[in-house]
């Protein structure tokens, strides 16, 4: 799997959006959502909140940097929003890919 | 200062949240930001991204955990979302508090 970022949209349905964030933690320990726009920042947020559910049963807690980010769109730079998703304790956190 | 619950409604302005999000962190070490609905979730989580730069001077590197969670507001149960900032480290936060 190669999935460095995931980008959700208004649509998006957040149980498949948190399946993602689930899977590429497992795999990569880390991950980054993107979303422009209300709607897609609270199903972003909603994903997270539903993949901390996933993710405990892998004893995995995941937390959440948010920050903002340009990201150009047809030529016109618009502000989005990233969260950063990682491992509380990534030092705790074996990874099974070599980093 | 007793502020454990910050509520953010749709019109809330960000920096004033993130303001509020950073004093507190800095004398409790602790908050609890809460908002219903995609808008008020969006200025919750931009405020987020804001207070980050604010504790960055303090060296606090802050971080969000997102939770369903139940409100009553007159008489109806509504679905908020939760968000738990701490500092990253909590162990080697000092509070201005006794714990």
């Amino acid at each position: 799997m190669d999935i460095d970022i995931i980008k959700v949209a208004a649509r998006s349905r957040t149980t498949a959006v948190a399946g993602a964030i689930a899977a590429v933690i497992r795999q990569a320990g880390y991950v980054e959502v993107q979303a422009i726009g209300a709607s897609a920042v609270n199903q972003a947020v909603k994903a997270v909140a539903i993949a901390r559910k996933y993710l405990t049963d892998d004893s995995i807690d995941i937390i959440c940097i948010p920050e903002f980010s340009e990201v150009k769109i047809k030529d016109e730079t618009r502000t989005a929003i990233k969260l950063i998703i990682e491992p509380r304790y990534p030092e705790d956190y074996s990874s099974e890919e070599s980093w």
